[in-house]
């Protein structure tokens, strides 16, 4: 088999449904969750199965489900079967709460780092971030994309935030605070 | 010698043979090469000579098509001799074939990830896409640009891709298959 | 406490004194400066404490210094306290002589690579001029943005680059000299 086709040796490229250009944002923002991707299958080469067993289950999960959002933009026939559901952002958000938990206090912002899982993890989530901004600018150029993407991209940096603190906690080691900034983190009843 | 020349501190910076704004697409894109370059480094560093002594002499060669590519982007003077020729590409195509052959069949996608290596080569391959389609922007902004780098980038995705799949192969990692997913490679006959 | 707030999730988002599209160039500039943190911060778990104290000690600076910068692009208060002074330019363009002067000679490109510590300072020099660019956009977009910002990430790219070639001459590791590239670096005579 040839993976290498050529067809898109002139910059255009085949969507579900429709030829577009490789620079359209749409590809563009599942070129970026690929990435993201690809930095989540990195830290799960450096989490060990015996301590972090509950984050590699969640990691393995995230790995589909960000097949879904970008087979889900990808696709732009007439009738559409969405793959991705609120009930990963719901599973997304328990792990948080969770793992939040589990980590030491927070209020201040932390430099991103500490054990190697961690440090990529902390990459995974600048990175997934920066798929959320294009997603961002997507759902202003077209109306019929499925937001719910940039709902589970939101979350997704979220809880590689928080696997990322638990992951040093596990591992002993304290994230070091920035030292010029102010509690920037507040709990449920003080933030608006 | 001095490496900061202080020259860019206003913003602009050297072409060969023009200054240019730095956030100008023609820079963007070789910055974004130099990322590709450094990821693939990165992934040099993590491959043993002895298994891996076929994909580490290939990148090696990569690295400095990389530069090839980089540089030709850089020149807009009247009379310019290009670097990078179809012969690199060519090249490209044998060793995937080979390395697809090599590793086993492929019917579905693939979660990006395995081996730490394997891991690097599929990040590489995303920051390889993503400069694909800057490239392919900067086609049609410009037509004096050499349009091959758009044909090498394109092909070197696909080569790291392959190689990702055989570094996991050989070093007795199974690809772990995207399960909401249908048949998407298909054989020569099939594929249109 | 939690950290998801879900006031994201329609895509707007805060800055310091006002609300934003999250595909806001400011916010896509500190993004790329958070992204570019965390690879420095995945650097310093790959170097060892006895051999390159030194540049452990940079580089946790520089994390600071980054959220300084991060910072003061999100104010957008009529009264503001910018973080980042010309110091820390300053004494990164001391310790950019010291790395040169340590590391061996320079006259051509040379690949991105070597020992794993190098690779990554090499990556987060990619990164930190992807964020480089972007600040120049920001800067051509808007009159009030703290411009010093730019010059510590132009200044912050070299610093890496001689700090990926020190982390390598310690190790006992030769850089790999681009073979079809001319003699590109000039001592502060030639130059221009
Ligand atoms: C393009 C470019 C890049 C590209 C490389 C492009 C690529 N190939 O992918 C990228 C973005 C990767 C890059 C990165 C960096 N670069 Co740069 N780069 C340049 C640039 C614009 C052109 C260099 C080039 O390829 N020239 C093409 C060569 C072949 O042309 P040439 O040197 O003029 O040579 C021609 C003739 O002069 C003649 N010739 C050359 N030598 C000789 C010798 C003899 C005897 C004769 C007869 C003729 C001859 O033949 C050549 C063929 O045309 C120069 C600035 C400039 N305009 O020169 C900066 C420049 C070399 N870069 C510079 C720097 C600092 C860097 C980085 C360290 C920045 C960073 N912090 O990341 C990195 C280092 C990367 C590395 N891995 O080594 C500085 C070096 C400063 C100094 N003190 O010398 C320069 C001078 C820019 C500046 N600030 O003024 N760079
Ligand atoms: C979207 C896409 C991607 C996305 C993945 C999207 C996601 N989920 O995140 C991304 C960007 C990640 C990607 C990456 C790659 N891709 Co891609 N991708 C596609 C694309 C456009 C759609 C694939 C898809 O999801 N289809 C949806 C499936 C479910 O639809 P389907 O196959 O048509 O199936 C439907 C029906 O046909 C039916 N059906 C399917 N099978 C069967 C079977 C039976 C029995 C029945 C009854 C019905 C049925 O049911 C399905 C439901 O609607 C295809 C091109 C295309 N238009 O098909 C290329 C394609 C599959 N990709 C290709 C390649 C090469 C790659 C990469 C290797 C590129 C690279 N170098 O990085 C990587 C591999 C990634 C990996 N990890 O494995 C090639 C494969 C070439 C080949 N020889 O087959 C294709 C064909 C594009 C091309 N060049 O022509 N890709
Ligand atoms: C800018 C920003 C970022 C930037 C950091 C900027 C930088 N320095 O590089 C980046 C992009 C990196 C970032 C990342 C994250 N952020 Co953020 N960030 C903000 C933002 C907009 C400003 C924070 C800030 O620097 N404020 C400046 C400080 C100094 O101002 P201040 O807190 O108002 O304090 C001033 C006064 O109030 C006073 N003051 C402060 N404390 C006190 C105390 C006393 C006693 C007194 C008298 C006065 C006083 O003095 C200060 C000086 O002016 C806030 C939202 C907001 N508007 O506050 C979110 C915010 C703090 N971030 C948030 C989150 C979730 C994150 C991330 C986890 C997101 C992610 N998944 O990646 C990460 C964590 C990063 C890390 N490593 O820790 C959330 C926290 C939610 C919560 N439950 O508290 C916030 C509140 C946004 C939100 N969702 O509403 N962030
Ligand atoms: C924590 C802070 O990060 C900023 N923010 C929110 N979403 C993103 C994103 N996708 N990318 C970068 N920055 C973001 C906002 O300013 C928020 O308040
Ligand atoms: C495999 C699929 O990836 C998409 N595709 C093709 N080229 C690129 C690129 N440079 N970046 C991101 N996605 C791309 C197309 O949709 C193709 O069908
Ligand atoms: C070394 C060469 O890199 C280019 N250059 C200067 N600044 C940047 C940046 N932020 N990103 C990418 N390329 C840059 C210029 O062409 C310079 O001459
Ligand atoms: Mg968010
Ligand atoms: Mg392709
Ligand atoms: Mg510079």
């Amino acid at each position: 088999m040839k993976i290498y086709t050529k067809t898109g040796d002139k910059g255009q490229t085949s969507l579900i449904g429709a030829r577009a250009d490789k620079d359209d944002l749409r590809i563009e923002t599942y070129g970026t969750i690929d990435e993201a991707n690809s930095f989540i299958g990195k830290a799960v080469t450096e989490l060990e199965e015996e301590k972090f067993s509950d984050i590699l289950r969640d990691l393995e999960a995230i790995q589909h489900e960000l097949f879904d959002c970008g087979g889900d933009l990808a696709v732009v026939t007439k009738v559409r079967n969405y793959k991705l559901t609120e009930e990963p952002i719901t599973i997304l958000e328990a792990r948080i709460d969770e793992l939040m938990e589990e980590g030491p206090a927070l209020e201040r912002f932390i430099l991103p780092g500490g054990t190697p899982a961690a440090a990529t993890l902390h990459i995974a989530r600048t990175v997934a971030r920066r798929a959320e901004r294009q997603m961002v600018s997507l759902m202003k150029q077209h109306d019929d994309v499925p937001v719910i993407v940039q709902k589970y991209l939101n979350r997704l940096s979220d809880y590689l935030f928080a696997a990322a603190r638990v992951v040093n906690a596990r591992s002993g080691v304290s994230d070091i605070e920035y030292i010029r900034g102010a509690k920037v983190f507040h709990t449920d009843k003080e933030s608006k």
